[in-house]
């Protein structure tokens, strides 16, 4: 994973914030999973798992808060 | 989703905030399942698991510790 | 639930700020589980689960960590 | 609950503060479940359960970031 | 435990932080079970155990950035 | 452990500030079983378990967290 896909964690919006939350969140999974089958494998199991879905949003809230912070909660 | 859902963190009220914060929550779900009708069937599980409700309750806490900082704890 | 019940993150003291997190914690619950009654059997469930007590205590204290935050940690 | 059982975060020593933050994981779990006897019962399963443990120590960890910063980290 | 075991938060260096950090970690667990026995029963079991070892780090992460603020981040 | 592993949370890009958080979660579990070959065998169980790594993913959350604040969310 040489390519740059994190240059910054400054968004215009809110909305483009939680977007990148919700990609930090997945790109600490592919560090940890490499291999894209064995996620797309897994997705299918957590994407209809009421457990696995609310503990993905609190990942994302964790992302999102240090996102909003870096923006100074897009305040300007 | 390219509608505009989240324009600001900025809310009027604390409580307007902690609305804000649920819907966040939410929001992260709808973009890991984007199926509506597997959400509801979801729902109709966990909103009689007391584990989940809590597990949601965590998430909301987050999100909201992001909105209230957002909004300098609407202390003016 | 139109009714004021989030006018202020303020409180006079350190305790009232963690009722209101304790408060908090609960209204999360609420707004997704709007029923009273399958509140109070699910109550009946976790108030005598260890782990789900421990997990309504991380919920209270992110809260409060926002509350304390709000009142500049009651220091004047 | 009525007495005063919290009146102020400052505590003397770091060391002190996370006696407080222990004092405030167990508080939330008391307002939950006011039952002692019920408390001492599920104490006596949950100190010999592992992940329960490491559960607790995380409330701890939460609470006791609190009450750092309410302390200034105790740098003076 | 009258012995002075977190006289301050401040560490030389960044290594010597997530070490205090991991110690914080454990006092919690000791707190709520002095028994030393059962904990070393119990390690036997945990650091087997894929999910507590990544709750433990969990612990460890919200620790280390209270002793990461308290050091300023060790910038200077 | 006694080699220098984490000389500083200054990274000079927010993608290096991630792969340091990954870092530290792993850390944590190495510090708490130290056997490579025993963590060796969760990894390839957790790995293959969607709650494991969104939890793994949770860890790196709060420590990416720590070190954007550390970096001033690298916004010079």
């Amino acid at each position: 994973m040489s390519e740059t896909w994190l240059p910054t964690l400054v968004t215009a919006t809110p909305q483009e914030g939680f977007d990148l939350a919700v990609k930090l969140s997945r790109i600490a999974v592919k560090k940890t999973q490499p291999d894209a089958q064995v996620r797309d494998t897994l997705r299918a199991v957590y994407e209809k798992d009421a457990n696995a879905l609310i503990a993905v949003s609190a990942v994302v809230a964790t992302h999102f808060q240090t996102i909003a912070a870096a923006n100074d909660y897009w305040k300007d």
